[in-house]
């Protein structure tokens, strides 16, 4: 038997015939549009899967399950999607619509929560009693695993880990609230720290990187300055592992997973992240003999999507 | 078959003999004394079960298993106490201690994840997937049941909520850090948000309910003075259950149980205090349309420490 994994994203459906183990044998994806009705949306990403099983020369009734990831809310019990703001879905019956084209079990899942069930199935994870996966990206998403299972809550509304308020008079955020995680956490927040920062540091290494141009700033470069000696970019670089550190706190002084799994684009630095974290976390943590969970880099990358969505079905 | 249930507090060591429904059959009580060593506090425990199954006529062989809540952190795997402030522990082989003088199953847990387990026993939470207690005293503990069964972390150090950061640069707590939620939804907050309030305020009606003397304050008098209409109690009220609403959104945003229960003297308010929540809560909620957990009071008192942790062994 195999399982279909769908990673949709705000460009592109990628799609995977996954074996039990997560490996992926096979691969379609599509473009994603948003000019469509959703169920327009829904019957392409079926299409799709026909078609790569078709070329792949895989029967139907070999495919167990069908699991999707949507970078929005979903609540897995009812199958509906109440919002996804990259398609432009609200309140879609995802699930229904979805089994009007294949008749097979159908799971959907946030993308966090999807991408930290891979984690735990084939990626760094793997064997682990519970674990908190953070993806740190243009926002911050979060995916909770208990006793093997993804957990988003009774409602399906959970692991949405950068909303928790950090700030209580913090920054605005998207959502309406002050002081979110994400505003702290996110690559977004370090572009933000930078673009201040060059008004009284044009000397910084990263108005070279940039090309002068502050709106060309990304994550990467106060990252690269900061590894490079650049005491702005390393000021910078020291305070978003410092609100990193705190979010982690808050994360063990509430679920104390065995461990936290830092992915995302900002995750991409690797080392230079992981390494800081790890010292600067001790100064939060309650009880300073007390254990807690283990600190790790995501393993699988862009692959995560569609192996984390077929293993919901698992 | 009976279960013991014992509630270790600052002040008293409650004892119960509990039948598989949360009943308590049968009592016993000591005095809680810092001024021994840690083994003979154990052994003083033992020994009150020990006197309370014989005055009852109990033999040691219908005692199934013996549960123990402490005011402090348990490592329910290890049955070590890394830290109990009240019993002046630290790193407490308590579970092997304890087996030295009964030889039966032993479990220990924190204090308020033992009073969420006997909320989901037989108290509001009775019969739902999820929940987390919260109790608002002095500090602020939490405990979470999912699937039926306490979860304290993979290391025994999680549903801290108190500790969870909610205002990043905010006041210092005992625990070395900044902001913790125990900072603004305790008791301890409410007073000393009416303490600083009464050097502007004097003509509030707190002033005459704690006779002048502000050392007195507690936060039954400010909720008392808020409900009869007291301008400045009220503005006070209205900023802690503010306080409350978003730490309650941080619960349903990170973990979303079925139902947030809230616990310990502040909840003693009611309905006033559940009342204010319910309305405020929205404001926060991250999708307007989204379902989300019910907010409710705890219905045990004070007998809950000793069913729950009594229940431990179920």
């Amino acid at each position: 038997m195999v399982y279909i994994g769908i990673d949709v994203g705000g460009t592109g459906i990628q799609v995977g015939v996954v074996d039990e183990g997560g490996h992926i044998l096979h691969r379609g994806a599509i473009v994603t549009r948003t000019d469509i009705p959703y169920q327009d949306q829904i019957k392409a990403m079926a299409d799709c899967v026909l078609n790569t099983l078709a070329q792949n020369g895989v029967s139907l009734a070999e495919v167990k399950s069908i699991g999707v990831g949507v970078p929005g809310i979903a609540i897995p019990r009812t199958g509906v999607v109440p919002f996804c703001n990259n398609l432009g879905w609200h309140d879609v019956p995802f699930i229904d619509e979805f089994r009007k084209h294949i008749d097979k079990p159908v799971f959907v899942d946030n993308d966090a929560t999807v991408a930290g069930l891979a984690e735990y199935v084939a990626g760094v994870s793997a064997g682990t009693d519970s674990s908190v996966f953070i993806t740190l990206g243009t926002g911050v998403g979060g995916g909770i695993i208990i006793h093997g299972k993804a957990w988003s809550g009774f409602h399906g509304v959970g692991s949405e880990i950068g909303h928790i308020t950090m700030d209580l008079d913090g920054e605005s955020c998207n959502c309406g609230n002050r002081g979110c995680l994400e505003r702290y956490c996110s690559a977004t927040a370090i572009i933000n720290m930078a673009r201040k920062a060059m008004a009284d540091h044009p000397e910084s290494s990263i108005m070279a990187l940039c090309g002068g141009d502050v709106s060309r700033i990304n994550a990467k470069m106060v990252f690269d300055a900061a590894r490079e000696g650049d005491a702005t970019a390393g000021a910078i670089f020291q305070r978003y592992v410092s609100y990193l550190a705190q979010a982690i706190n808050t994360i063990i002084c509430f679920l104390d997973p065995e461990i936290i799994v830092l992915g995302g684009g900002v995750s991409k630095a690797g080392d230079f992240l992981l390494d800081a974290v790890r010292r600067e976390l001790p100064r939060y943590i309650l009880f300073k003999s007390m254990p807690y969970a283990r600190i790790e880099l995501a393993q699988l990358g862009p692959d995560a999507g569609i192996i984390g969505a077929a293993m919901l079905g698992q």
